[in-house]
C-alpha cells in the first residue's frame, strides 16, 4: 500500500470526537489495511482542549469553520452536535468541495433533504452511519444489505437511557422518576433528559431509517411521538404476567396507505430476540419480503462504538476516493428522483392490539358494560386479567389486551368507558405489536 | 433512472436459483430504484428446467458454462453448488471478464484465495455475501461496517439444522438421533447430514468469516470442526441447571498466539441474546475493540432469503458499474498484500472453561481424588453438581465446570481421571466460553 493519506478535518472533541480521534490513532495499522491508504487527522476544529485527548502535534483551530475551509482537508468529520453551528459548519465543508461524515441525528432528521441537495450540487458524499443506534451498522445493513428487499416495517429499540430506565423499572421494581435520576447520575441521560424520555431522540433516529428502508424524503415533523413518563411499574409488571415486555420502540411500517412513523412505550411478546435486550443496548428488528426478519444488535451510545461508526464511514469513502469515484451510493440508498412522496398514515387509522387498564367498581355489570363498548366498536378481547380488590378497597383492576383495532375505534371505546360511573379516572393505554411479519 | 440494464447470467434453478430469479423479478422497482439501474437476467444456465421457476421467455442453457461465455452477461451468478463444475464455471466466467456472485461457501472456502487472485488478474469481482448465514448481510458487515475495528473474536450460530436439533433436544427432550430424522422429513437436514451435524458446513462459512475478520488467507483445513452427533439430552438438561445453553459454535478469535479456528458444540451463559437464538435462525456475535459486542441475527438459508444476499451483492455490483469503477473493496477487506499470514493456535492450547461430566462410584473419597488431579494441573473448579444416585444404582452423575483452563492440561486430567477405578467408562467433555469480551 503506498496509496497516499486520506486527509480528515474532525470536529468537536466531546465523547464521540475524543472517541474517533482515539480510535482512528489505536487501529490505525488495520484501518489503513481495510482502507487501502492511511486516515490522517490533520487539522481539529473544538472551541476547547480536552484533557482526556492528546492531539500530539495535530493542528487545532477554535474556529470550526477554518476546518471546513481548510484546502489540505478531504472529509471534514462533524462531531460537534446541535443544529445551529454543526449545520453552517457541514455546509461550508460541502460548499468547499469536503465530503462530511456527521453522527448528529438532528442535523440529518432535520435538515437533510437540503444537506444532501447541496452536496449533490457539489457532487460530495455525506455519511451518517454513527447517527443512529451507535457502532451498529444498521444504515449500511438498510442501503446495502438489504437492497434486495422491500422492507415491509422495522422496529427499534434506538434509545439507550430510555431502554436502561425501563430495564430497571422491570426487573427491580422502582418506578420511572427514580430511575431516572440515578440514569442522570450514572452519565447515561442528560440533565435535560426530554429528548430521551419523551422520545425525540428515538425520532431523529426513526425518521432516517424509514427514509432509507422505503426510499422516502426525510420529514421528522410527521413522526408521531411519545414518551416513557407516564409509564408505571404497575403496568410492567402486568404485562409481564400477559406474556409481554413493555420497551420505548421507534417503528415504521409501510402499508397499502402509507407509511406509519410513531415513536411509543409497546407492548412485544416476551419470547422474540428484541424483548431480551435490555440496559443500554440498542436493537433494530428489520422485516424484508425477500429476507424475513432480521434483527441488529449493539451498543447505541459512546465515544469507542460512535467512533467504530465514523469511522466505518471514513474507510467507505475512503475506498471510493481509491478508486476516484464518489457518490456511488445516494445517501438514503436512492437517488433524489427516485424517493417517493409517501403519504403517512394519521394515528387514527393505525391499527395495532392494545393494552388497557381500567379500575372499576367490583360490583356485577361492569364487565359486561365495559365489553359492549370494545362490541359496539368492533374491538374484540384478546385477554384479560382481573384483579382481587385489595384490602378494603371497592375498585379493582381489570387489564385488557384487545385484538387488532383501529386507533379511531380504540378512541371512541376509552371515551365511552370513561363516562360509565362505575370508572375511576382515565384509562391507561398502551399500543402493542406482535412483530411476527 | 435512464441507465442501462445490468445484465445477469444465473447458474443453478435450485432453491436459491429459482429464489433469486423470482425476487429480481418480484421485487425488480425496489431494486432497480436502489441499483440506479435494472437488474435483468438474460441468461439462465440449469441442466434440467424447475418447474416451480417461470423463466418467461428468459434464454437458457443446458450448458452452464455457455452462460460464462456469453459476451452479453456482466455479471455470472454461480448458484449450482459444489466444487467441480461450479469451479469451472466461476473460473470461465472470470477469465471471460465477467463478475461473480456466488452462495458458494464450500467453493469460497476451498478455493477462495486462488479464484480472488483470478479475479485480480481480470479486474473483476467475486462476491459471496449468500455464502455465510443466509440472508443476513454479516460479510458487509464485516468488511465494511466494522472496519474501524480490530476484531477481537466472533461466534456463530451459522448452520441452521444443527441449531434446530439442539432446540428440539432442549425443548423436548427427544435424542439426537431422533429430531436428526425429524429434521429430514421437514427438509431441514439432507438425507446425508454429515456436513450439518458434523460441522463442515459450519466450518466453510467460518473460515469466511475469520479471513474477513482478521485479514488472513482463506485456510479451510486449518480449523478443527466438531459436531453434534454425540451431544445427549442429559447434557442439554444439566447444562441448563447450570445457568447455560448448549449451542453449535463457529468461533475465530485472534490473540497474542495466533488466530483460534473452532466449530464444536459449546456451553455458553443462558443470559446472552445468542443463547435464546431458536430453530433454523443463525446469528453471530462480534466483538470489535472499538464497537464492543454486536450481534446479527436472520435466517440462515432458504430461497428467498439467501436471495436477498445474492441479489445485495448484485445492487453493490451494479453501484459500482454506475459509477464505472469496479473492485472498490477487495473480497476479504484486505487487498491481497495487506493479508498476513498469522499462526493457527493448535488446540491443545486453547485455552477455555471445561464441562465435564462422569460417573462415579458413590462412596467416600473419589470426589477428593478428581478434585487433586484438577489441581495437579492448574484447573480450578467453578461449578459442581453431584446428581443422587438412581434407584438401585451405585454410581452418580458427576458435573464440574472448570475455570479457563488449556486444553492440554485438561487433556492430562481428563486421562488420569477416567484411570481411576471408581470412575467408570469415558469423561464427556464439552467447551464453554462467557463471550464476555
Amino acid at each position: 500500500m503506498n496509496s497516499k493519506p486520506v486527509t480528515i478535518g474532525l470536529c468537536g472533541l466531546g465523547t464521540v470526537g475524543s472517541g474517533t480521534y482515539k480510535v482512528l490513532r489505536d487501529n490505525a495499522k488495520v484501518i489503513a489495511a481495510r482502507a487501502q491508504a492511511p486516515l490522517e487527522v490533520i487539522h481539529v476544529g473544538a472551541r476547547r482542549d480536552n484533557p482526556a485527548c492528546d492531539l500530539g502535534d495535530t493542528r487545532v483551530s477554535r474556529d470550526v469553520l477554518a476546518v471546513a475551509r481548510d484546502p489540505e482537508v478531504a472529509i471534514l468529520v462533524e462531531l460537534i452536535g446541535g443544529t445551529t453551528v454543526a449545520k453552517e459548519l457541514v455546509e461550508t465543508a460541502i460548499r468547499h468541495g469536503k465530503h462530511v461524515v456527521t453522527a448528529n441525528k438532528a442535523l440529518i432528521a432535520e435538515f437533510g433533504n437540503e444537506i444532501f441537495a447541496l452536496a449533490d450540487e457539489h457532487g460530495v458524499e455525506v455519511r451518517f452511519e454513527a447517527a443512529v443506534a451507535g457502532g451498529i451498522p444498521i444504515i449500511k445493513a438498510l442501503r446495502e444489505g438489504l437492497a434486495g428487499n422491500r422492507i415491509e416495517w422495522l422496529a427499534g429499540i434506538i434509545n439507550g437511557t430510555g431502554n436502561f430506565i425501563l430495564t430497571e423499572m422491570r426487573d427491580k421494581g422502582r418506578e420511572f422518576a427514580d430511575v431516572l435520576a440515578e440514569a442522570q447520575a450514572l452519565g447515561y441521560a442528560e440533565a435535560d433528559p426530554t429528548f430521551d424520555v419523551e422520545g425525540i431522540d428515538a425520532a431523529h433516529k426513526l425518521v432516517i431509517l424509514a427514509s432509507i428502508a422505503f426510499g422516502i424524503p426525510l420529514q421528522f415533523k410527521s413522526v408521531y411521538t411519545e414518551g416513557i413518563t407516564r409509564l408505571t411499574t404497575q403496568d410492567v409488571v402486568y404485562a409481564r404476567e400477559l406474556g409481554y415486555m413493555i420497551k420505548h420502540l421507534g417503528i415504521a411500517k409501510q402499508n397499502g396507505e402509507g407509511v406509519e412513523l410513531r415513536v411509543h412505550p409497546t407492548l412485544i411478546p416476551d419470547n422474540l430476540l428484541l424483548a431480551d435486550v435490555d440496559g443500554v443496548k440498542n436493537a433494530i428488528l428489520v422485516e424484508g419480503n425477500a429476507v424475513g426478519p432480521t434483527l441488529y444488535y449493539g451498543a447505541g451510545a459512546g465515544g469507542a462504538p460512535t467512533a467504530s461508526a465514523v469511522v466505518a464511514d471514513l474507510v467507505d469513502l475512503a475506498r471510493d476516493l481509491g478508486v476516484g469515484q464518489a457518490c456511488r451510493v445516494p445517501p438514503l440508498g436512492f437517488s433524489r428522483d427516485n424517493l417517493r412522496d409517501l403519504p403517512i398514515v394519521p394515528m387514527e387509522r393505525v391499527v395495532t392490539p392494545w393494552y388497557l387498564r381500567m379500575e372499576v367498581e367490583d360490583k356485577p355489570g361492569v364487565l359486561s358494560k365495559v365489553a359492549s363498548i370494545f362490541s359496539d366498536q368492533g374491538i374484540s378481547i384478546e385477554a384479560l386479567i382481573q384483579k382481587a380488590p385489595a384490602e378494603g378497597q371497592t375498585r379493582v383492576q381489570l387489564i385488557v389486551i384487545t385484538n387488532k383495532a383501529m386507533q379511531g375505534s380504540v378512541d371512541q371505546a376509552v371515551t365511552a368507558i370513561e363516562a360509565l360511573d362505575t370508572i375511576a379516572g382515565k384509562l391507561t393505554r398502551i399500543r402493542v405489536e406482535a412483530l411476527d411479519g
